[in-house]
This record gives structure tokens, C-alpha cells and sequence, in this order.
């Protein structure tokens, strides 16, 4: 059912494929639609008005209907925004998307900015405004980026003002309609808790904090905390929706009610009040005289406004389900390792495709990509990706955030490594795992970065570490190995993954800024240091961990967290150069292969089989 | 002459020696000085006063006029605060003084609270202070404290007022004048830029701010920005005083006249105007109409509310001298590391005396510390501690922060560690060193916490990092073998060190909290893992290193940052369980060895010299 809904708005590469290697928007885009908008600027009596790509979910995937910078610039990429103004127009993307942007917009229409120097807002408070009125849709932005943009305009001597009917939805007479697909229950056996039960523990954390009530504006969050699982966006079970959770554990939970039936209404029983989307502004008002939390950085400005007008006490403070959410249960936990069992069985048929069909040199990225999304499906019980696979032969896999398309499509060359990042939605759980293969032989240098990599990631298994330490504070055990050798890599090291929710989530991630959450037992992150020579390969080992509740160390005095690996996929071992590894990574390599071998092998049979046996043997 | 001027102000436990180990203070303290305070708050119509520590100059040492907590409670600790009220007072220390807080005060007096939690202002709040008028003195305290003492005396119900005449001050008949030591130039060929060419640099990064001044409240940053130095205080060559800096160069330096020589007059020559400290009021008046920048970290509320009543512009911003300060320059390091090497002289010796003498058992740690001043004193040219020696045995060593008194005093008994940590000021640099030796043999633990704590130090020795790498990514690198040895230790890993300055300086610093502070070629931090067994021993290591220029790495990408060390004077060998070393690790220990026998050893002769040579052999 998710399923359908999903394949639908897809132009598919190939029939039935949950992914689609055509690039749409393009400059036409732009074109048609840039004038419409000023029309509507026109008749709003604006000279100007704030594009961003985030839609009012604030999720990573958008519904089509929500893909306004797209629509009104042509470009697609999933991070920008833009300014529209009656005489000009500038669009601003960042490094991932130098060469797209351009490619995409018409010069003779849009300007291109970098993020994230100037910005949108750096860039604003550069230009002379004076006297102009410039247009901002509240219920996409953040209370925060509203207050910059606030600065920002009144330094350009600009008005800033916000729209209630936004300029784009009105020009965009062919908008797609929202996405209505069903609202179906979570079983408990892989929630693990009842909604009930987690709504008045939620309930009691907002008691202790003298809160009424929380404004919920996350759909992962809605999700989690009633147990339910929507198919509105691709990629991750979202039902896009709100809801307020009371200090006495009962909600109100806003859906649209074409998404709601009998049996959802029955799983969700007496404490929970649905309520039609429509009525969120009423919802809000009836909060009138409570004291409410709002988080900040995922609830838009309008949610501020709203409550502000209907006379609530408002406290910026985080969404309360993020945390309960992050910290998985025994039967999150169980249901994510079953999970990735079931896919490690898919990858390791897909890496023993890649180490004897593919060594061909003439498979391509699109082709591999295709392949592994077969043996996922062959599995049964795939509901989706968990994300659009990362398919990178040679040189584009020396894009960290790259995506295949017809137009950069390469061959999986011999002498070349290949690079895939991929994972999948089910039931029980959600998978991201990377691996890196050499296709031929690989290099000298090919082995000595995959070994730096791969010392990063091993020293990030290990590691035991005290309450209170955070993911910044391990982000550099995975780097180390690459700095003592003169090489670093530019994106994170890792970060929180959902079951059966989005394969992105905080608040927890292992990265160099600064994170202040600590980690704690149950919360799954992704280990994923890598390495990318510019022009040639890129090379990164991602496997899934769950922080394991403080346990005693031997002579020890303080009881330390540690890590259990989720993710079970041979490595590359033609990759890896013992001279190297300490004898303790060694080690490592060989009882987590070890592991793969006895977890995997009772599932596969033949040439498979026979593949892993040689793939997980001691080094 | 500075020497002569802090010693006046200590009683010295031996005639002659730059520190006491007399606790002074006590409950009697209280006794006689709370009832005074009482009557001036009366007098000034207050229900009660807020004393912090702290005084004006945030300095870590503070004169004996300020020590005003102490005339009040009796409590000589370095961290603190109080309220005194007509009905009560509470006083406030944390763990380092939970004993000592109880001790040196009157329980019929006072009460005993904790920071952090609740901390002064916490406490505030959760009193009910309904109607009254509690004072603060707005030149103690910064103006961020002031804003939440406000909050929380806004939730008791009271009224904060800020006081002119502080009440401790008009009560304390017999308050000690404050010092007035002479200040005096400090030579080109030690601080390696002449002081008008550093004012031009951060008058430049004024105009590219668009500042047209800054207001300099932090001593040590004065005695950088004018290549001066006073005496003060204690254990730092800090001149009292304060300074405004302007975008072009020019400054005005606000001292006490009586410090003032005509040498130092010519040493400022003419782009310096010189003004008494009483004119510091109207020199901020001054400034009506100007874009100025203030500290809020290191600036009291007095000069916000100064400068707002003057209608200056306020720009709260880090005090320009405290990056280029924190930036050695090459004479600044070719300073601090010969004084490194005398003062290395003098610990060898220390060492080989704790090795031969102190190990029958019956030296004491106050026998020790001034057996350690004797030596540096021998060295000619010492012209204070850089901190009173911490001089810990068997469990006084499991203290980090102790600091031995004749009431505290034990004996290095035989089968227990001692720890040491010292340091000296020279006119070229400023020392802080930490050994721990064994008396007799040391236990199989010891030799294993000591190895433990030895990997950690080398890991922070090798490191090489890139460009933004806080103190924060590279913390864990000085724990992680504790750590996944089920141990750590509950303070930071490094401090910022100054050249004839503070011992403890900023902005950078290695510790778990997040620092945003990149360390940049020249800075100089202490490397100081350390392992505290609660009753029995403490172990720490602390070298000082600099921060070196980023360099290649063969078959790097990117040029990295690392360190270089200072410090040099042998390690426990006894103490290293080489079967818990890697070859590398035990290669770092025999190639520091070498370089101290090579730097150290034709300094020494006789029996100081064939020791130094064993205990600087391969391991």
C-alpha cells in the first residue's frame, strides 16, 4: 500500500523500481513558472519573497506537492533556497551542488550564491532593500531563521513580511495534491512499548518540567509516540501529521482524515483524540493559558505564532519524544538486528556479484544500483529504501553525497573501486551500511587508504567511555589513523538512524561541531569514516552500532558504555594491508568476520555460500 | 623587587620562602567580621550582599586586600561565594573544598551549600525572599552573572541593587592596601615584537571590525599588549591596572601613579598616555559616541553600565589581546623553551634527590616542595612559583587540585607514589611540570595505572590534526586507554600557558567541556592525564607543548598541525609496565629520554649526572 503510493510519484529508470535515475527539473522549469510568481508578488503588493527548500515537516524527503525551489527555479537539489524578486532572482546552493545549480536554472533568470558564505541572509544584508517588502511564508521557516532574516533585512532596509497564502502555492496551478496514504498502526512487537505507555511516561517528563502540554510538530516524533507509520514521503514511514501530547499522557493527533480508518482508530483507543489537520490552528488556540513546550529547531515560526496569539505560555525546549525515541528498546534493538541480518544477506549476494559478474568492467553504477535493490526485494518484506543508493564507480564515489543519474552514469572499471551506501525500510528495522570493493586490482594506495579508513572505523567499535561523553568526543578515534597520515574526511562520522523511521535522526551523531547530547544506551549510530582522492576513488566503511548500557571493565572502576554492531557484510579484505594493522584491529577484522559467516551462511547456498566462507576467513 | 614585595605578603612557613604552607582563615574570621558587615548593611538599608571570590581583576590570584569571601567566612579556598544576610548567611565551595569549607567556618554562622548544584543563584531561587533588597557589587561580577543572580532574584521575589560603596569594604577597618609593585618594561628580546607594533596589528583587527577601541579590563593582557610586567600578586608578574586599546594604535593605560618609574614612562613612549587608575571612570566616559568592544567574560557588569551611561556603543567581543596573546611568537618560544631547560635542571635534581634521599621514607611533602624551591631558587634567575607546589603523597596525591599545609603534611612513605606538580617564572617563561616517582616499589596497579596514563600523554604528544581542531576533538586521545581500562579522571586534559605570564591563560584549552577555541601554530597547552585512586595514590604527567606551524605529511593531502615539546625531565621508569607499551609508545619514551640527557646532562655533573644517564636509557 506505502508501496504504491511511493512508486506513483516516481518516474521510474525501470518499471517497478523504488528509485529513479533520471534527474528532473532543468531550466524550462524556471522559465515557466518565475513569472507566475511575480504576478502573485504583484498582487500581494511584494517585491519580494524567500524560497527555501524545506517544506512545513522539515523532513529530508519532500511529497512532490512540496518541492516549491524546485518548481520555481528548476533545480532539485535536496538542500538551497532562493529569493525571488519582481526584477531579479538568486538561488543558493552549496558545494554538493555547485556544478547541478547552474546546469539547472537559467542564466538570464537566476543569479547563483554560495552557502554558506554569503547565504541567504548574508547575502540579504549586503544589498541595498530600501523601502522593499519582502515576503516569507512562516509555517517554513524556523523561529530562528526568522530572526536572522529579520536582521538581515532590516540592515538592507527592507520590511519583512509574512505571507499567509504563499505566493507559489497560488501561481502553481498544477500543484500535486498532499500525500494521503494511510496511517496504519505499528505492532507493538516491533515498537516494543504501547503508545499508552509512552505517552504517559512523556506525560510525566513534562509534569516534572510544569508543563502542560508539548506541541509535536515532527512526523518521525508522531510516529514513534503513537505507534503508527504513514507512506506520505519516500524513503521513511512518515504520516504527516501534528499532534499535542498532555501532561496526563492523552494527545490530540492531527491527520488528514482520508488517512485514518477504523482499525487505526481502534489501535489508537480512548486517550488519543484524532482530529482532522485542518483544525491544528483551533488545536493551538485551545491552548490558551497552558504552559507549552515547542522545540525550535523543528517546529516553524508559525507554530510561535499561533500560540502566541492564543495566549499560551510558550517554552523553547527540545521536542520531548526525541530522546525516548533515540533510546531504543530491547525489542527496537531486536527487531533492527533481525533487520540487518535479512539485509546482510542481500549485500553479501550483491558483493558476491560484484566480486565475479561486475569485475567485468562493464556493469554500471546504475546497473549495480538496480542489481542490489533486486536482492533486497527478493527478500519479501522491503518496504522501501531507506534512502536513494549511493552508486559510485571510481571518481564519483569520490563525492560523499553522490547520486546516480543517466547523465553520470560510469562504468565499474577495472583498476577502480567502487563505492555503495545503501539501506532499506522494513518492518523491524532500518539498514545503512557502505562498502568498498576494488573492481580488478586495487592499487597500493587503494589498500593503504581502505586500511586508514578502516582502522578509523574499528577504533570507533571499540571504544568503551564514560556517562556523559558525547559524539563529539569520539568523532576522533575514526579520524585518527587518516591524520597521522595527512588526510581528514569533510562530512560526519556518524549519525543517529530510526527503526523503521528515518535513517537520519538525532538528536545524537558523531561529528566534529559540537554535539551536547550524550551518548546513551539503546541509541543506534552509524560508523562511517572514509576517505576521497578527488578525480580518482572514494572509500567509506559504514556499519550500524547501538550504544550498549555501562558495564564493569576488569580492574576497572568506572562502568563504561560501548557499542554492539548492527550491520553484518563482509569487508573488502583484498583491500586491506595487514602491514598496517596492530595485531588487536587484526583481530577485530577476523571475529567480526567471523560473526558475518555464522550469521549469514545458514541463509545462502551454492556459489554464495561458498563466496562468504572464503570472504570472512581469517585475514 | 617583586620578589621582595610578594614575599612581604605571605608567612612564610621558612624564612625566605616564596610560598607558606599555613592555612590561614578559620571560623574566628567570621566571628569578628560578619556583625560588621551586618551593620553596614543596615546602614545601606540591604537585607543581604552577594560576595563572590572573585574581584575586580578575575586574576586566579587575588592580593590579601581583596580576599574579601575570606574576611567574611573564614574560608580560604580559591573558589567560592556567599550571601550574607541579616538573618543568615550561606556560603557556597565546591568538592575541592568540601572538607575545608566546614572547617574553616562557624556552623552556628553559616551554612554549607554545593556548586554546581545548587550554586548561589539556584539556592536564590528556591528561597523565598519576598520585599528584600539584597546588594552586589557590579565591579565583581560579569555582567552575565549579574543577569541570572537577577533572574533568580526575580523568582525569590527580592530586589537586586547594585552597591557603590561595597559594605565588606567600608566593614574591613584594617583591610591591607592594595600592592602597589612597581611595573616594569619587559624586554623586546623575551616578548619579540615591540609593543607598538602589536597595538598597530590589533588596532587593524579593531578597524576591520569596525571598532573604534577596546576596553582592556584583564592584567595579563595589558602586560602583553605593552610588553610590561607587574607584581601584584602572587605567582603571576600581573601590573593592576586596565587599558583602552584604539583602532590606530595609540592607547591609553590606566595604572596606579605610584607604580609608575620614568623608565617606563620611555619604555611607552609617546602613542601611550598614561593616566592614574582613579581616571579609569572618566577615561569611559570618554568614549560617548564610539563603537567599543568589552569582554563579557572577562569585564565586570561596572564597565557595560559605564560605557552604556557614557552612550558608547557596546560590542560584546573577546578581548583582541587574548588570541594574538595565545599565539607565541618565535622569541616567545625560544624563551619559554630555555627556561623549560634550566627549570629542567632544577626538577632532575629534585628527582634524583626523591630517588636517593627521599627514599628512606621520612622526607615529608612540605620538606619536599621546599627542597624543590630550593633547587629552581639555586638556579639564579627565579622570580616566583608559577602556582604554590602541589606536593602530594600516597593519598594526598589522589587530590589533584591539593595543596599540603602543616595540618595536611604526610611523609613519602615507601611503597607509595608522591606527585609533584610545580612551576617556575622566569623572565623568558613560565614552567608547570607534573612527575609522579615511586618511594620503594611500587605496586603491580601502580605500574599499570602509570602506563595507562603514560599512553595517554604520548597520544596527545603525536597527534597531528587539521586546521579547526579544538582541545575538545583531541581530549579523548589523553583518556581513551584509561578508559577502555575502565578508569578517567575528573579534570581537564590541558590549560593554555603564557611566557612570564599566567600559568593558567586562555582562550584555548584540551577538556571534555566544548571549547570552540582552534588550536593555531604557536599556542601552548599542558598535557596532563592523569589517574586518582581514591585513599591510596595519584598519578599524573603533564609536559607542556607547543602548537607547530601545519607541515606535509609524505603521501598526505593535508598539511597538519602538532606539537612540540617543552618540558624535559625524566619519567617513572620504574613506574612503565612495558608489556603494556607499544613499540611505538616505547619509542616515544626512549627518544624523549635521549633528548633530556642530551639537553640536561652537561648541565649536571657527579652523581646528579650518572643518574640522570640511567634514567635516561632505552627502556
Amino acid at each position: 500500500m506505502r508501496v504504491s503510493v511511493v512508486k506513483s510519484r516516481l518516474s521510474a529508470y525501470i518499471e517497478g523500481m523504488r528509485q529513479t535515475f533520471d534527474i528532473k527539473g532543468g531550466p524550462q522549469d524556471g522559465r515557466a513558472h518565475l513569472p507566475l510568481v511575480r504576478e502573485q508578488l504583484a498582487a500581494q503588493k511584494l517585491d519580494g519573497l524567500y524560497v527555501p527548500h524545506d517544506d512545513e515537516y522539515q523532513n529530508e524527503y519532500l511529497p512532490d506537492a512540496n518541492e516549491r525551489l524546485a518548481w520555481v527555479s528548476g533545480f532539485t537539489g535536496s538542500f538551497g533556497s532562493a529569493f525571488v524578486f519582481t526584477d531579479r532572482a538568486v538561488i543558493f546552493a552549496d558545494g554538493r551542488y555547485t556544478l547541478q545549480v547552474v546546469d539547472q536554472t537559467d542564466p538570464d533568470l537566476w543569479e547563483v550564491q554560495s552557502v554558506p558564505e554569503p547565504g541567504p541572509f548574508g547575502w540579504l544584508k549586503s544589498q541595498d532593500m530600501s523601502g522593499k517588502r519582502i515576503g516569507y511564508d512562516p509555517k517554513l521557516m524556523s523561529p530562528n531563521d526568522v530572526a536572522q532574516m529579520a536582521k538581515a533585512a532590516k540592515a538592507a532596509g527592507a520590511e519583512l513580511v509574512g505571507v499567509t497564502d504563499n505566493p507559489i502555492d497560488v501561481a502553481w496551478a498544477d500543484r500535486p495534491d498532499q500525500p494521503m496514504a494511510p496511517v496504519v498502526p505499528h505492532d507493538v512487537k516491533f515498537a516494543g512499548k504501547a503508545h499508552d505507555e509512552k505517552r504517559v511516561e512523556i506525560g510525566d517528563a513534562l509534569k516534572a518540567e510544569k508543563l502542560d502540554a508539548a506541541v509535536i510538530t515532527s512526523p518521525a516524533s508522531i510516529a514513534w509516540a503513537f505507534n503508527i507509520r504513514g507512506g506520505d514521503v519516500s524513503c521513511t514511514p512518515l504520516p504527516l501529521g501534528r499532534a499535542i501530547l498532555f501532561a496526563d499522557g492523552s494527545a490530540d493527533l492531527f491527520l488528514d482524515e482520508v488517512k485514518v480508518s477504523d482499525e487505526l482508530r481502534q489501535h489508537l483507543g480512548n486517550s488519543v483524540t484524532l482530529r482532522p489537520l485542518a483544525d491544528l490552528e483551533k488545536g493551538l488556540a485551545d491552548l490558551k493559558g497552558k504552559t507549552v513546550s515547542v522545540d525550535p529547531d523543528v517546529a516553524s515560526a508559525w507554530f510561535f505564532d499561533q500560540l502566541e496569539q492564543a495566549g499560551a505560555t510558550i517554552v523553547r525546549d527540545r521536542d520531548p519524544v526525541s530522546l525516548p525515541k533515540a533510546r531504543k528498546n530491547e525489542a527496537e534493538l531486536a527487531g533492527s538486528a533481525a533487520a540487518h541480518i535479512r539485509d546482510g544477506v542481500a549485500l553479501t549476494r550483491f558483493l558476491h556479484w560484484l566480486d565475479t559478474d561486475a569485475q567485468s568492467g562493464e556493469v554500471t553504477e546504475i546497473d549495480a544500483a538496480i542489481k542490489l535493490e533486486e536482492f533486497r526485494e527478493n527478500l519479501g518484506g522491503l518496504n522501501d529504501l531507506s534512502f536513494p543508493t549511493i552508486s559510485g564507480a571510481g571518481p564519483n564515489g569520490a563525492l560523499p553525497h553522490y547520486r546516480v543519474s543517466t547523465a553520470s552514469n560510469r562504468k565499474l572499471e577495472r583498476g577502480s573501486l567502487y563505492l555503495v551506501d545503501s539501506g532499506g525500510q522494513y518492518l523491524d528495522g532500518t539498514t545503512d551500511v557502505t562498502r568498498t570493493v576494488p573492481i580488478g586490482d586495487p592499487s597500493a594506495d587503494m589498500r593503504r587508504h581502505y586500511t586508514q579508513v578502516l582502522k578509523g572505523h574499528i577504533a570507533l567499535a571499540v571504544v568503551r567511555f564514560p556517562k556523559g561523553t558525547t559524539g563529539t568526543h569520539l568523532d576522533v578515534l575514526a579520524r585518527h589513523a587518516l591524520w597521522q597520515a595527512g588526510l581528514d574526511y569533510q562530512h560526519g562520522t556518524g549519525h543517529g538512524v530510526g527503526v523503521y523511521l528515518g535513517v537520519h535522526e538525532g538528536p545524537q551523531r558523531i561529528a566534529k561541531g559540537w554535539s551536547p547530547i550524550p551518548l546513551e544506551t539503546g541509541m543506534i549510530v552509524s560508523n562511517e569514516p572514509g576517505y576521497y582522492r578527488e578525480g580518482q576513488y572514494g572509500i567509506r566503511i559504514e556499519n550500524l552500532q547501538y550504544v550498549t548500557a555501562p558495564a564493569q571493565i576488569e580492574g576497572g572502576e568506572i562502568d563504561m558504555y560501548g557499542f554492539e554492531c548492527l550491520t553484518f557484510a563482509p569487508l573488502a579484505r583484498d583491500l586491506i594491508d595487514l602491514a598496517h594493522l596492530t595485531k588487536e584491529e587484526r583481530e577485530w577484522v577476523d571475529a567480526y568476520h567471523a560473526k558475518v559467516y555464522d550469521l549469514l551462511a545458514d541463509k545462502l547456498d551454492g556459489p554464495v555460500k561458498d563466496w562468504l566462507r572464503a570472504a570472512c576467513m581469517p585475514l
